[in-house]
């Protein structure tokens, strides 16, 4: 279509298969969600515009968090979060690959220039080349995702405090924390007042809340005032809003579902590691990145078998990408893979 | 913040202040809710993704209007479908004035250049000042708010198609019709298939659902896939998706919510028409602007009364604009209004 800007018209969409399965471990989701929260919906007038300021979400938030309201912006998702940043700082964009996907899309969906820097061996950041194409190329904005999807590991904190010390008033980073709360590894919240070009990008589509959209930055009160300008007023609708107020209420729910499923990751990595041509990557996230002989034959013989993972050929060749889910999912799931793989060997 | 895009630095945020207020009449909500619906949320596994093709919805919205799902694009509120289009065609983006502060904030964040024509004395397009601008100006995206917010007419549907006509393969025309449901006037719906670049902007938000931010876009496949490739997958939730569906449903409920408001509006209208110093205009819209003497007074009186209006200062001068509200609303709302009036004249 001529009337198309040239940087979309060449551009495909986001393609998201939906496939039919019985256990689902391919997207990141918690196992767990929150049914009963569903109550607090009842006093809400549907037909009344959110509030745009989203000031109980931000509180609750902050308490959780214990960083200032001021210091948080709401995004309908980190998505749009991931555009507000763009659309507020500019090009080019750097960021290491493999990483999760949107950095790219969002960049080019808005028409900024891109600047891809793969991961080292340990898919841990290579900084010589990152550093080199700050100075050469300088980028406006560097996202980093620590963990790092799909990779799962959690990037060098030295090579990243390097990283934001390099660019203190040439490009905004962004920690990318969606998979912290899985970590061992501490966080960059504590890092903000130090520098004011981090950002810290998290999110609570991970801890059982991706169908409603929830994410959040928190930074410098400068940088939220700035991004803030391109956010839509009404971003956040009001049942997202009140949900999430709900759900972090209680700490004590979100931090056992947290903490179950960081016990069934070191459980499945250790089953994993235990079968023949199956070598997991460790993982400091709430997924298991593994390598195996054959990926499309065994992301195919898992599906028959019902369970969904992620094909990662393209992103990390040869792997296969497992979320994890409940202790009966992950259960159902080693069980299809020595199934599957038991019959390729034959 | 000098990182911060030039054309950004200098834009200030969108405000929404909440004022408090016994009868809300200032932000074209509907009165009417929809409570009974939640309970469609209860199989709802807020721990999953969204539908990013959001499937069911469009559906439900194609057979409400009887277009084909294909032709629908779904967005988080209609004000992120603005961003979408700005994003997908670039600018200039022109639009008349005074109508809907969203298309001129988004241009801006987004950072394309403005065109702003005044309307005509009637609030009509004053077309031949448009077709100048669109041959010497180029526009590639064009906004027309019909019924337009905030002065509550519809454009002439001549001068409309006009405008289509003068920039078929020139420019995208944008034909807002938000408040369409209220209108005596045809929509454009059914010239869809004569023009390849219209889009037609619809959104719940007016009749019951502004709360979940549910606008969509209707317009040949071609736009449809072009603007999809800078949506963000997961954009809209998963609450706000089963509501709408469910709401959508009942027709029956939807258009006797409707017929009150057209009802009462018309009841509105008259009894303002007949207040010494209060000059309404017609409205095809769920609000109608009135001109006083003091709108500032007024504004001022009506809120000490805890009826809330807006106050179109700097966008119709020495207006204001209610929204109509449920009939015991409206009632408190002539009776204040009044009250106030006869303050002023003492």
């Amino acid at each position: 279509m001529k009337l198309v800007k040239p940087k979309i018209r060449y551009l495909s969409a986001y393609e998201a298969k939906e496939i039919p399965c019985r256990v689902k471990l391919d997207a990141n989701e918690s196992p767990y969600g929150f049914k009963k929260v569903l109550r607090v919906l009842k006093p809400i007038e549907t037909n009344r515009y959110p509030d745009p300021e989203a000031k109980a979400y931000k509180k609750a938030l902050s308490q959780y968090f214990r960083v200032s309201p001021p210091n948080i912006l709401q995004g309908n998702g980190s998505d749009e979060l991931i555009y507000y940043l763009i659309t507020t700082f500019g090009g080019p964009v750097l960021y290491p690959i493999p990483t999760f996907s949107m950095y790219g899309i969002i960049t080019q969906a808005i028409g900024e220039e891109k600047i891809e820097i793969p991961l080292d061996k340990e898919f841990d950041l290579n900084l010589e080349k990152i550093l080199k194409a700050i100075k050469r190329l300088k980028p406006k904005l560097i996202f980093l995702s620590s963990p790092n999807n799909p990779t799962g590991n959690c990037f060098s904190s030295e090579k990243i405090l390097k990283i934001i010390e390099s660019t203190l008033s040439l490009a905004i980073v962004v920690i990318d924390e969606a998979y912290q709360p899985f970590s061992s590894k501490m966080g960059f919240l504590p890092l903000l007042k130090d520098y004011k070009n981090l950002v810290i990008m998290r999110t609570l589509s991970k801890i059982g809340l991706a169908g409603l959209r929830v994410g959040f930055l928190i930074a410098d009160k400068e940088i939220i005032n700035e991004v803030n300008k391109v956010r839509l007023p009404f971003n956040l609708n009001s049942l997202s809003q009140a949900i999430a107020i709900e759900v972090l209420k209680d700490k004590k729910i979100l931090q056992s579902h947290i903490k179950t499923i960081i016990s069934e990751r070191d459980k499945l990595f250790n089953e994993l590691a235990k079968i023949d041509g199956v070598n997991p990557y460790p993982s400091e996230a709430n997924f298991i990145l593994f390598k195996v002989k054959n990926p499309d034959g065994i992301y195919k013989g898992l599906l028959k078998e019902g369970v969904l993972v992620r094909n990662m050929k393209g992103v990390v060749n040869g792997c296969l990408r497992v979320t994890i889910g409940t202790p009966e999912e992950n259960r159902i799931f080693i069980s299809a893979l020595k199934k599957v793989i038991s019959i390729e060997k034959t």
